[in-house]
C-alpha cells in the first residue's frame, strides 16, 4: 500500500499549511538605517555638515554610476532544454524576424512596437508527456504583443514554421507598458513650455527635475480611445532619494503615442518641496560624507554566514530553469508580467521514488495598490504593477549576500526591449538553500512519561527569489518548499513610500479631525494610505489535474440535552464545490473555513482523497465602493479565493490588457459563470495587509 | 531635535508590525520523518520486517536512557545579580525553610506540598530605578502558592528577615498540579483491581499500560469541594509513540489528594487498539532496527551552519540573564508556569546611547485547549496548559543544533519540587543571533529613473526560544527581536497528535456525513478537531509607563457628488481607547482596524504620539458557546485583545488557580469593568489558528 501511505501524508502534512502568503512588510518606511534602532529618514540633526551631492539632469542619470559592472553572462548561445524554458536570445531575434516580415508590419518594420514576446507554453498534455533526455522538445512558439500604427495585436508565432497566426484581442484596455515607454514619457513633459515655466515658479531646476510615469486607471469616457499616462515629478537636488521631494500637485497628461501634453494640473502653488537633508539611504554616500555611518545610526549589519551542511541536501540546477532538492523537483524562470514563474513543482515519493505532481503553475497574476486619498493629484494611484508595469520587467539584479546569502544559485531573465530585440536581467532570481535555525519536527517526553526522548530535526527549506522595484517600492517575492511537502508564498514589502507633500511641518497646525490621507511622517511629508493586494494564480495537480476544491467549514454544534456535560462543540462539514460559485470565498474570523485541493480520484489508505491545504494567509478585504471606477478593474480582489476551471488563457487576473482597461476582462467576470468544477485552475487571491501610517 | 526625531521612528517602524504572533505549525503532524516528503507516520508498508522492542513497564521507563547525560552545570553558587533574576537554589532552601517553620505547617512539614515558588517580582519603580553595578539589589522576596491538609495559602515571604505573609487566596479552583502529582497520579489507576481487570480484558498487558494525567475542566457542583484529575491509558507496547496506541473510552477519575480511584468509565471495549508498526519515530530505533534511516523515510537532514559574521553584533549574556544585542537590552528568565519571561525589553537610542523602555514584561499567560468532541471520554479535555500543567514545568532541555542552531546560548531553569526542594532544568531556553537569508531593507532604482542603485542590508534578528511538551504536544515559543525595532512572538506547533480511537479501519464503514469529530488518519485512528488558543501578556510601557491604547479604524468613506472621479476611498479614525471595554477588541476582516500603544506624553518631532503597533496575526476566534463551562473558564479567548490598567497580580488570563476553576477570575471578569485607561497593562489575546484535520 506504499501508493496509499504517501498519499495520506500529503493531506495530512497540509495541515501545516500548503500553500501561505504571509506578510513580511520587512521594513518599507525606514529607507535608512533600517536594520538598526538608531535612524531616521527624516532626520534634521545629521544634515548641518553635509554638502548634498547634486544630481545631473535626468536624462544623464546614468551618468551617476560608480561602480563597474561585472559583465554578464552571455545567452547569445543557449538553447531551450525544457518546453517551459523562456525563449532564448536567438529565439527572440527569430521571433522578431518572422514578425518584421509579416504583412502589413513588413511595411514600416520601425513602427512596430513590441510590448511582450514571450514562450506560448505547450498544452499541459504535451509538457506532462515529455522525458527529459528522451523526447525531443515540443515545437517552440511565441505568443507577442504588439502595437503598429495604434492597433494592437495578440499573435502566436510558430518559430520553426514561420507561421504567425492572430489570437483574439481584448475589447477595452492596453498592452503593458514597454520599458523603452515608461522611461521616455518622463521626459515628454520638457517640451511643454508651460511645464517648464510651472516648474521654474516652483523654484525647481529643470536640471533637478525626475518624473515617474503613473499609470492613470480608467475613470470613464474621456479617456477612452487613447492610450494616456500622467506624469508625477520630483526634486532630485541634494538626494538621490528623489521619493521624499514631490512638487506635489503637479500632475501632467500625456498621449503615450505621441509624447504631446494634453494637460497640466497644478493645484500644488502653496506647498513646499521637502527638505533633503537627511533622506539619502545609500551607504556608501554616507561613508564618503559623514564618515563612518555607524555614527550616524548606520549600523554595520554583517549577516551571520549559512554554510551549506557537508551532508545536506544542495540545491542542483539542472539544465539552467530545473531545481532539485530534498525531494522536490521544480521548473523555475523569469517573466516579464509575473516576475517569477514556479511550473511542475513535484515532490518524490520515497516508497516508489517517482514524483508525483503538485502545481503545474505558479505566479502572481496580478497586484493591485490603490491609494487612498480622492484628490486630484492622487485620485488615479490605483496600479496594477504587473498589467501596468510589467513585475518582471522592474525587476532588477539581486545583491549578492545582502539580497541571497552565500552560496545562493542565480537565473538570469532574458526581455525583449519595444523594438524586439532580446535583453538580459542578470542575477534576476536566486535559489538558496535556508536554515533559520528553526525546527521542522520535535518531540520531547515530558517528566510525566519518565521516558528519556528528546528528538528534533532541523528546518531547512528551498527558497527562491526575486525583486521587483516598481519604483518607490521594492516587493520580495519568496517561494519556499520544505522538505515535507509545504509550499509557503511570501511577499516582502520593502523599498521606499510614495509620499505627498504638504504646507504642515508640525501636526498641530491641521485643524481637528482633518482627512489628512494618511500621517504627517516629517515637516511637509504625508504618507498617504493605501494597500497593496498581490494576486497568486496557483494551478493545482495534487497527483494529476482532477482536483475539486473543498471547503471545510467549521462552525459551533449545540448538544442535545443530556447528550454530554458540554453544551457546544466545533464541527467541521466538508463541502465539494459544484460551481464556480460555490468556489468564491469571503473570509470571516467567526465563521471560519479551511480550503482543500483534493484530488477525488486518488484516496489515501483509509480512505481520504489526497489533497492539498490551502491557507491564505496576511489576509485584507478591500473596502472600496464595488462601482467605483478603481474597484471595478481590481474587482478580482472582491473575494479571498476563487476558483476557475483551466483554461490558458486566463493567466490575469485583471485581464490580458489592464491599462485602461475598464474592468470587463477580470477573474471577477469569468467566476461568475455557474460552470462545473472538477479539473482545476485554482485563483488564489492572496491578500496583503492594509498599510496605514 | 534628537529626542523627537528617534520617537518618530518608534512609531514609523511600528508600521512593520511591532508584535506579530505567527502561526508557524512546523509539522505537528508527522512526528517521523517530518523533515522530508517520504514518510508517513501509520506506515503499514515498512512494518513487515521490524522487531517491535518491547518497553519496560511505565515505572521503568527511565531504564530506556541511552544516551549518557552531560553533567548539568551546578547552580549551587548562584546569587541573584539583578531585581527580576529568578529566585537561586539557595534562595529557594531558604524560602523552603522558611515555610516549614511557619506555623501551622511547622507541626507537620512533610504535610506541606509546595505548588509554586517563585520570585515575588519588587515594585515597577523600584526595578525601573535600579543601577546596575552600583545600586544594592532590592529585597528579595518570593511568593508561594502550597497546600497543607486540604488548604491552599497563597504567601509572600521574605527571604531576608523571614517574614510571612498571607496573600488573598481566589474563591475557586486549585493551584498549578506539581510535577510530583502529574507523575504519580498515572499509577493510581493500577492500585485498584476493577482497572486491571478492565485493562487485561481489552488485551493489554499491565506492563505495557501507560497513562497520562488530564485535567478535566470544570462541569458543575459534582465536582466541587475536592481536587480531580481523568487519567486515561494507552498501550505502550512495541513504541516510544504511545500516544497513537490509545485505549479508547477507558476514563478513570481520581481523587488527586488521596489517590483514591473513584470513577471507572469503560465505553470502548469494541474499539481496537492501534497498532504499533510504523508508529515509532525515533531516528536511533530506525538507525538500529531498520538500517539506514533514509530508505525509510527518514531524509538525513543537516542543518546548514550559522556562522557569527566576524564584525556582526553578537549576542552578550550578562549575569545570566541579561542579553544584550543590536541596540538591544532586555532580561530572560524560566518561569514555571509561563514557561520564559521577557522583561525590561529596551532599545538604544543611537543618538543619545540611552537605552529607551519598549516592553516592561511579556509573557505567555495562558493556554486554552479544547478538543472538540462531546463524548463521555473526550468532552473534558479543554486543557490550560500553563495554569494547570505549568508550561515552564514542562519544558524540556533543547536539543544542541537541532533545536537551536550551532553558537547558541542557553540559559537553565531552576524550579521547585513539591517538597520544596529546588532542581535544574538545563538548556530550557537559548538565545541565538538569527540569519534566515532575509532581507531587513532594500531598495533598486528601476530602469525607469536610469539610477544605479542597488542598496540592501541582510536581515539580522535576535530569538529567544523556549519549547514546552505538554504530553503529546511540543510548543516551539519564539521572542525575535529586530534592530529596527520590531519584536514578533511566534508560536510553533510541533510532537504528536492527540488521538482517538475507532472501530473503523477504513471511511467506507463510516455513515455518509458521519461526525466523527475529527479525520480517519489511520487504521483505527481518528484526530480529533481542536483549538490552540495561546494568550500573551503584554506590558508594554513605550518610552515609560504612561502609554494609551488607540484604535485605528479604518472604513470606506465615500465622496461627495463632483468632489472627486473616486467614488470611495479608505478613511483611517483613531480613537484614543477610555475604557477597557472600549479596548476589548474582535477582529473582523471587513471592519479593520490597527491597534497602537502610544505614549501621549511624548511627541515626534512633528507631533505625533510615539508607539508600537500591535499586529495580531494567526488570528481564530472561538465558536463555542459563551456559556459552555469551559467557554466560562477560557472566557479569555472571547476577543482577540483586552486592554487592562496595570495590576501586578492580574498576571494569568485564566486567572490565578485555573484548575477546576469555573471562570469567575478571568482576564474577561477583570475587562468588564469601566476603568480609565492610562497607565497601561496590556493583554494581547493572540489566538491561535483553527486545527481540523
Amino acid at each position: 500500500m506504499d501508493h496509499s501511505t504517501s498519499l495520506l501524508r500529503l493531506i495530512f502534512l497540509a495541515l501545516g499549511a500548503a500553500l501561505v502568503l504571509l506578510v513580511l512588510r520587512s521594513a518599507f518606511h525606514l529607507p535608512r538605517g533600517i536594520d538598526t534602532p538608531t535612524t531616521s529618514l527624516f532626520d534634521a540633526a545629521a544634515a548641518a555638515g553635509s554638502s548634498c551631492t547634486r544630481f545631473a539632469p535626468w536624462g544623464c542619470r546614468k551618468g551617476d554610476r560608480t561602480k563597474p559592472k561585472p559583465k554578464p553572462p552571455s545567452h547569445e548561445t543557449d538553447v531551450p532544454r525544457h518546453p517551459l524554458d523562456p525563449l532564448t536570445v536567438s529565439e527572440i531575434n527569430r521571433a522578431r524576424e518572422i514578425l518584421r516580415a509579416h504583412p502589413p508590419f513588413a511595411s514600416s518594420p520601425s513602427s512596430l512596437f513590441v510590448h511582450s514576446l514571450a514562450l506560448d507554453e505547450p498544452e499541459k498534455a504535451v509538457v506532462l508527456g515529455w522525458r527529459r533526455g528522451v523526447d525531443p522538445l515540443p515545437p517552440r512558439r511565441a505568443v507577442a504583443v504588439v502595437r503598429f500604427r495604434g492597433e494592437a495585436f495578440v499573435l502566436a508565432v510558430d518559430l520553426a514554421g514561420g507561421a504567425v497566426t492572430p489570437l483574439p484581442v481584448p475589447a477595452s484596455g492596453y498592452p503593458t507598458m514597454t520599458m523603452d515607454e515608461q522611461v521616455s514619457l518622463c521626459f515628454a513633459p520638457f517640451a511643454d513650455p508651460a511645464f517648464n515655466a510651472t516648474i521654474r515658479r516652483r523654484g525647481v531646476r529643470l536640471s533637478d527635475v525626475a518624473c515617474l510615469p503613473i499609470s492613470l486607471g480608467w475613470y470613464g469616457p474621456t479617456e477612452e480611445n487613447r492610450r494616456l499616462i500622467k506624469v508625477q515629478c520630483f526634486s532630485a537636488e541634494g538626494t538621490a532619494n528623489f521619493y521624499m521631494r514631490p512638487i506635489e500637485g503637479l500632475t501632467v497628461l500625456v498621449d503615450m503615442d505621441t509624447a504631446e501634453v494634453i494637460h497640466i494640473s497644478d493645484r500644488g502653488a502653496g506647498i513646499p518641496i521637502p527638505a533633503a537633508a537627511n533622506t539619502d539611504y545609500r551607504y556608501a554616500r554616507h561613508m564618503q560624507e559623514e564618515g563612518d555611518p555607524a555614527s550616524n545610526g548606520f549600523q554595520k549589519v554583517r549577516a551571520p554566514s549559512m554554510e551549506p551542511a557537508p551532508s545536506g541536501p544542495g540545491v542542483e540546477l539542472v539544465d539552467g530553469h530545473t531545481v532539485r532538492w530534498g525531494g522536490w523537483e521544480l521548473h523555475l524562470k523569469a517573466d516579464a508580467r509575473a516576475g517569477m514563474v514556479v511550473s511542475r513543482a513535484r515532490v518524490q515519493d520515497p516508497r516508489t521514488g517517482a514524483h508525483r505532481e503538485v502545481l503545474y503553475k505558479g505566479m502572481a497574476s496580478e497586484l493591485f495598490v490603490p491609494y487612498m486619498d480622492p484628490s486630484e493629484a492622487w485620485y488615479f494611484k490605483t496600479y496594477m504593477d504587473a498589467g501596468e508595469y510589467g513585475f518582471g520587467l522592474q525587476a532588477m539584479p539581486l545583491v549578492p549576500l545582502n539580497d541571497c546569502p552565500r552560496h545562493a544559485r542565480y537565473l538570469d531573465g532574458v526581455f525583449v526591449a519595444a523594438d524586439g530585440r532580446p535583453y538580459v536581467r542578470e542575477n534576476m532570481i536566486c535559489v538558496f538553500e535556508r536554515y533559520a535555525g528553526d525546527v521542522a519536527w520535535r518531540h520531547s517526553e515530558s517528566p510525566i512519561t519518565g521516558m528519556d526522548i528528546r528528538e528534533s530535526r532541523p528546518k531547512v527549506t528551498l527558497v527562491a527569489r526575486m525583486v521587483a522595484s516598481v519604483a518607490n517600492y521594492d516587493y520580495i517575492m519568496d517561494w519556499e518548499f520544505q522538505m515535507d511537502g509545504l509550499i509557503r508564498i511570501k511577499v516582502g514589502l520593502s523599498g521606499i513610500l510614495m509620499v505627498k507633500g504638504t504646507a504642515y511641518s508640525h501636526l498641530n497646525q491641521a485643524r481637528d479631525n482633518e482627512d489628512m490621507h494618511g500621517t504627517l511622517l516629517s515637516e511637509n511629508v504625508i504618507g498617504v494610505i493605501h494597500d497593496h493586494f498581490v494576486t497568486f494564480r496557483l494551478d493545482m495537480d495534487v497527483d494529476g489535474a482532477n482536483n475539486s476544491f473543498v471547503r471545510v467549514d467549521m462552525a459551533r454544534q449545540e448538544t442535545s440535552p443530556g447528550e454530554s456535560p458540554r453544551r457546544s462543540y466545533l464541527k467541521a462539514t466538508r463541502r465539494v464545490a459544484r460551481t464556480e460559485k460555490e468556489a468564491q470565498v469571503r473570509l470571516k474570523l467567526y465563521e471560519p473555513a479551511e480550503f482543500h485541493v483534493v484530488n477525488p480520484t486518488k484516496k489515501t489508505r483509509v480512505g481520504n482523497p489526497v489533497g492539498y491545504k490551502v491557507v491564505p494567509a496576511g489576509t485584507a478585504a478591500t473596502l472600496l465602493d464595488p462601482e467605483d471606477p478603481p474597484q471595478k478593474r481590481g474587482a478580482f480582489t472582491n473575494n479571498q479565493i476563487w476558483v476557475t476551471p483551466y483554461n490558458k488563457t486566463e493567466e490575469w487576473a485583471g485581464g490580458l490588457f489592464v491599462y485602461q482597461s475598464k474592468g470587463e476582462d477580470t477573474l471577477a467576470s469569468w467566476a461568475d459563470r455557474f460552470v462545473s468544477l472538477y479539473l482545476l485552475d485554482f485563483y488564489s487571491i492572496q491578500l496583503m495587509d492594509y498599510y496605514c501610517i
